[in-house]
């Protein structure tokens, strides 16, 4: 339920104006796929990367375009990772920054780059210029727009792409936000094999959009688990290109524009868990009364992340216990006599007691394609929620025969 | 390789002298078994407990018997945790234990409580006064022990009982060191439903009891991940009842005596993580030059712990870049530079690079029934290892229909 003077429109990254995005799908030989990522003018440029201390080399380069902050362009290939490839992956991913800027007549270090894919293997160079020299092509010529092309391009293992555009009503006028993502595995609260690109046509100085990509991300990223697994991958990125000429201009306006920023990155959030590698439902943990945000948060994950209540989930068993000693083994130590716990409409637990309840309408509860759980500590006024998705066999052979 | 000194022997719980077990298998009708164990004199009382805020009910009952440290008895029950019952499931826990104290002739504080088994349900107390009657009387009436039945019947999940002996020779005599432990699911550094008793004929005093059991569950069931689930009724017990009238007398003795320790405190951890639910492999990590052992620890444990790792091994898979990527989402920052990774005998990255290597002879190691990580970081002297198991569609299909 966004909230007033945001308005969701069928969209993508490309709907924002001043975008437009080309792609080529997996080719069969090289095993890579290519999207590239424009700007009609350079945009300020914010993002959040893996705090993992084996970074892929794309995170090193596009870390560097983030500390100038602007950018104009971004290359991604989905297939491999180019992580724990060493100097010669960074070479590589060096190439590829220079090469697609070349290609749009862009200095190298307003050029983004990003991959996902095999961990430790090296890029397919030869087949990684061809792709760049075809994009380029294509970006000079002015073809039309591969918006959702593109958002295909950048998957691996997800079973269907990540799209959402929003409108916002500033009192200036309106803008608009637009998002593609990817990631199915190796997702965790530091963001996993996660790519997030947001783009709009919003003129946002740099600094103001830094402070409300790092605030969004902390609430929807970062309570966000499929595997518990954080990737050497994950990155957010925001382009803001002010194509529009409207931008947040009172605290009233940057308050409504963080809240879309927000609820567009809870929906790539939420999609993203849906999609979780073998996953049949959406998983969400909801919790009020705790001590802090923050207590609510590491509670609302450990829910989600728990291997046994995701394939309690899966079996559609309300095992609530579980829920418990999910909650029970992380942060300020919880009190039985003041939680409550709901399975959807169903109260399992309360007063210090586990409730007489009716199998028959929890089974209904976890039926639906997405299981939320309801607890309330009783404890103080921190509120989170975190999404994840339930634990399957097909999970296990997606992840036992990846690479092989 | 046990250190000097230590003699492994075919045993259990009951090789100690003066320690006697009785057992009742599961009852098709309660869906509860249980057993007895027993010290023919009060025992020196050691022990550890879940960290859990989910305490179970016979957590508190022990932990009031530990803090009087002295006891002579314990009665286990499988297939119900008694957790998360609130005070009807105290009153439970309580009334186990002043019956079992009444039907030994004991007072009730020398006698432990432990539970296993599903959350949240109420103890079926008619179905648990018989069993308790009936195991008084054989302890009463002096039949023979049944030390490897009471080692089965405190199982839930398990596929086999775990059991273990030890011989260790101090300077005024020998002492033995025996264990019954039993886990399969929801285990986790902080021991999980993880339940494991030592026994041990040997005079040591409480206070220098304790210091070697607190560093001994450190080095083995804090390194022992199946599934990232700490539950609420985890419990390590010791009790030594220096039946055997030889004590550590010295310093050598005393270090003699805690790498016994914990040797079989190690064992019991490598057979619960070898018993996993639905593995299929044991699963080592070893880490070596590290900044310091508790970050070995750590980054062990999360190679162990890795979902993606443990479904890669399942599937024989190379996959080392997922190894990379778990040792890089905890601790101290690695430098890829300085760190090495071998699989078995197969070396998969150094100096930074991966290395070729032989796929065959990676499949062999991955072929083993014991699959080995060895880690040097390059860091320091920190040294540790982990123990956990593959995931595999067995897991998920025992946890998706367990309560069921």
């Amino acid at each position: 339920m966004p909230a007033e003077g945001l308005e969701w429109v069928s969209g993508d990254a490309c709907t924002p104006d001043g975008f437009k995005a080309w792609a080529l799908p997996r080719s069969n030989e090289s095993g890579l796929s290519f999207a590239l990522l424009w700007s009609e003018c350079p945009a300020v440029f914010s993002g959040q990367f893996t705090t993992s201390a084996a970074k892929a080399a794309p995170i090193v380069v596009t870390q560097g375009v983030h500390r100038r902050g602007v950018s104009q362009a971004l290359v991604v290939n989905a297939g491999n990772a180019n992580a724990m490839t060493g100097g010669r992956g960074l070479d590589d991913a060096r190439a590829m920054q220079r090469q697609m800027a070349e290609e749009l007549h862009l200095a190298p270090e307003r050029v983004a780059v990003a991959s996902t894919g095999v961990i430790g293997v090296y890029m397919d160079m030869a087949a990684t210029q061809e792709a760049l020299a075809e994009l380029g092509k294509r970006a000079r010529h002015g073809k039309a727009s591969q918006a959702q092309a593109a958002a295909e391009a950048i998957l691996t293992t997800d079973t269907r792409p990540k799209t959402a555009a929003l409108r916002i009503a500033l009192s200036g006028g309106s803008v608009c936000l637009g998002m593609m993502a990817k990631g199915s595995g190796m997702i965790h609260p530091d963001m996993a094999t996660m790519l997030a690109f947001f783009t709009t046509d919003a003129v946002i100085p740099k600094a103001e959009l830094d402070g409300m990509v790092r605030r969004a991300v902390e609430r929807s990223f970062h309570r966000l688990t499929v595997d518990g697994d954080t990737s050497t991958n994950d990155m957010v990125l925001v382009w803001a290109n002010g194509v529009s000429g409207v931008g947040p201009a009172t605290g009233a306006d940057y308050h409504r524009f963080e809240a879309g920023l927000t609820a567009l990155a809870q929906a790539a959030a939420r999609m993203i868990a849906a999609d979780g590698e073998g996953a049949t439902h959406l998983l969400t943990a909801c919790v009020a009364g705790a001590v802090s945000e923050a207590d609510a948060a590491l509670k609302a994950r450990a829910i989600v992340g728990s291997s046994l209540v995701k394939a309690a989930v899966y079996g559609q068993d309300p095992n609530w216990g579980r829920v418990l000693a999910a909650l029970g083994r992380v942060g300020h130590p919880f009190i039985p006599e003041s939680l409550s716990l709901r399975l959807g409409e169903v109260m399992l637990f309360a007063q210090g007691q586990p409730v007489e309840f009716d199998e028959a309408a929890a089974k209904r509860e976890l039926s639906r394609h997405e299981v939320i759980f309801w607890v309330d500590l009783g404890q103080g006024t921190g509120v989170a929620e975190a999404w994840g998705c339930d634990l399957t066999e097909g999970y296990v052979d997606i992840n036992a025969h990846y690479r092989s």
